[in-house]
């Protein structure tokens, strides 16, 4: 039996919730519960961090000094000290995303010294899908453990549809400003310009999203070093930014205008994602010189965040063969300072589409393990279509999986005690402890019940 | 478009198929090919080897120097010298499993300097499934790739099962005789002896068994260095013989009679694989003394069996967390002299039954970038029951997968061809030929077709 508990922190508004799970030898196991105390999508989620930090962000205040609530909600959920939390966001080390205006968030922290976190990418595009699939989407993806999720939605209903999500969200809500200013100048990314988009920024700030993928990194004199790419630029965000320097012949409106859009971040305490609009798209263009000096410009850019107190995570690849993969964590973290890695797979081989996700949560538990904070998760429709629920949620599995196995590979204190738990069950042939400890238990009940349905087989 | 092609090597009857694509673009692409020229059941494939190598193991003709049909015939497909093969035999790198009573096979080698390759476990169990079932089941996994078929089957048509098999299988089979052993003393492992087990061998190695597993490193005191793991022995084999050892307080008979064996497994040029009984069940007892305990004796084992001409393969774990992945491959090659190394995944983590062959997916792409040179797939209904058609092929995509993304971080000529060809495919937006060039084209197209259905959206 699972029933969700809630342990309380320093304060009686601190109750940080948790699985429990009831096994038959009458103990009891608790896992980290991404959830949410569930909403009605009409109605939305009641505003939990209503009056907590006020005036600065996150990092002021952990560069302060100052233990916030969020911080110590999040400790609780990771199991380590308040201090720690606050300790490694001072330092840059960590994010805790939270805009002022989502104060349905459950507070959650990603940094490499903390559990492997998983995002899980949904939105409408013009052609599929509905507001309310979206919600449910979001819903179902913190039901298999999101620990954020970003909104990409394109087409007409944008603004609605992120409202939507916001409103109904536990888990930090995440998008590409990007994407909504480009429909607004239908679709031709030459008629983009900085003020348009900042005020999309402001848009999006007010309804409270908590980081957003900004492609600051994409040079003009970068885009040149694409040309002999087996897959030139395949990041949206990354085409859109190369379209419009060479149209205009000028450097990115986002880097030039760094600094303002600090000053937006910091005020309703937004983290920047600072994207990887040159990472690869193949085996073949991994770590090539595209991709590094973009990565030289975002560790440029973090360190501008940082003066204005504004959080920073760094996105990475993409397509990497495993024997390349821990190049992009080192450099990564010796040009960004250490500032949260937040990576999309990596892919392993090419050869698997509809598999993707297999093939990128090897790459997944491996940049984890290397340090990698926040994977960013693959389903099997990458590159084929967009997600529907059942891919959202074979996304998630992969993902749960490759985080968790990067959690024991660097000895997060506590992970190994889940596997722990289930094997012992197993041993003991406790067949339901077994299925409740799953990380999908319906899915572990099912197949095991095809070949041997009769009751008794499970408790023999 | 796709076809079977042969390429001849120096004598006619060396015809090395491949599978040929046609694509869009007026270029062709070639696959290396496991699934056969296609039998009728009833009839069994044409014995392809008849002539072939006589009166001598393959490693006895390696060490004399000979380059036999069997090894160009590998060589061929793997797109490497003949001598190479001979030279990697020769040193006991390589194995090239070719009963002679199997001549239905096609050639094949295993070996760290080679592709990784990939086993299939089938099987009949005493409650579920037929013996064209389980034919099919063969079928279908060499269908998607794999490089070897071990017929586990337990329950009564065991005989007739594995014959059936045999006859109709373009690839090596394996076979763990241990199992049919226990069958002819109705389960009771305390009535085994060795003068049973051997006329157990000599039927299976008369059908045409390629490599048979034995559990000959499960010795008498290694037995009670599981007493305080999380999960025991959870081999069946090691079981088995660990039941033996204790019922009779005597050392394995296996390990006290294993020269006899090698007299016996010569004369088939049938090779070892040594089975790891002790090896670990869950995270908590990975690379623990009883594992690597049995690993020295497996070492000592590998040079007697060497001594006889025989191939030997060693068997691998199991379940390890990422971290301690490779002390495994650098223990396996130091004391094994470098004889192939043969893995069950290992699984990662313990928490995700029903989604074992992606914990284990990951495990095994790592374990062969480290020089594994054959993965033992795991499939969905690992730890939950026998795994049907569906699953056979789930397990089989997921060890592709890691098989090919070790291959491309070993370097291994030619691998990454493949993924080049369908990542231009994919930026040319050829959609047809990249469904042709994926590891399933069925399924990729399938995807596809879900959100954008439209046969322009294909050609766009």
């Amino acid at each position: 039996m699972r029933r969700k508990v809630y342990v309380e922190g320093s304060r009686p508004e601190l109750q940080v919730p948790f699985t429990e799970l009831e096994l038959t030898d009458d103990s009891t196991f608790r896992l980290y519960d991404t959830s949410g105390p569930g909403s009605d999508p009409s109605v939305g989620l009641p505003p939990l961090r209503s009056g907590w930090s006020q005036g600065r962000t996150q990092l002021g205040f952990a560069r302060a000094g100052v233990v916030t609530p969020e911080m110590e909600f999040a400790a609780v959920r990771e199991g380590v000290s308040p201090s720690l939390v606050r300790d490694e966001i001072a330092a840059g080390r960590a994010v805790l995303p939270a805009n002022k205006n989502h104060p349905e968030s459950e507070p959650m922290v990603i940094g490499s010294r903390f559990l492997v976190k998983v995002n899980a990418n949904i939105g409408t595009s013009a052609v599929t899908s509905s507001v309310a699939e979206e919600v449910d989407k979001m819903t179902w993806a913190t039901r298999w453990g999101a620990d954020t999720v970003m909104d990409l939605s394109t087409g007409p209903r944008i603004h609605e549809t992120r409202e939507a999500i916001i409103r109904n969200s536990p888990v930090p809500i995440g998008t590409v400003p990007l994407y909504q200013a480009l429909e607004k100048v239908n679709g031709d990314p030459e008629k983009l310009s900085f003020s348009l988009f900042r005020d999309t920024v402001l848009e999006q700030a007010e309804q409270g999203v908590d980081y957003m993928t900004i492609h600051a990194g994409v040079l003009l004199p970068y885009v040149p070093l694409t040309t002999d790419r087996v897959t030139g630029i395949v990041s949206r965000g990354g085409s859109i930014m190369a379209a419009w320097c060479l149209a205009h012949h000028e450097e990115n409106f986002l880097y030039t205008n760094f600094a303002e859009l600090c000053r937006i971040f910091a005020e309703y305490d937004i983290t920047f994602s600072l994207g990887d609009g040159l990472r690869p798209g193949s085996i073949a263009d991994a770590n090539d010189e595209a991709q590094f000096a973009e990565l030289r410009t975002l560790g440029e850019l973090t360190h501008i965040a940082w003066e204005h107190d504004v959080q920073v995570m760094v996105e990475g690849p993409g397509h990497v063969p495993m024997h390349k993969i821990k190049e992009n964590v080192d450099l990564q973290v010796a040009l960004c300072g250490g500032a949260p890695f937040y990576t999309l797979g990596p892919l392993t081989t090419d050869i698997a589409p509809a598999y993707d996700h297999i093939t990128s949560a090897i790459g997944a538990a491996m940049i984890g393990m290397f340090g990698t904070a926040m994977l960013c998760y693959v389903t099997p429709k990458e590159h084929l279509g967009l997600p529907n629920r059942d891919d959202v949620k074979a996304g998630m599995i992969a993902y749960k999986i490759a985080a968790h196995a990067a959690d024991l590979a660097k000895g997060h204190p506590g992970a190994q005690a889940w596997d722990d738990a289930l094997s012992k069950a197993r041993f003991e042939f406790r067949w339901e402890d077994q299925f409740e400890l799953a990380l999908d238990p319906v899915t572990a009940r099912a197949y095991h019940d095809e070949t041997l349905p009769a009751a008794p087989a499970k408790t023999a």
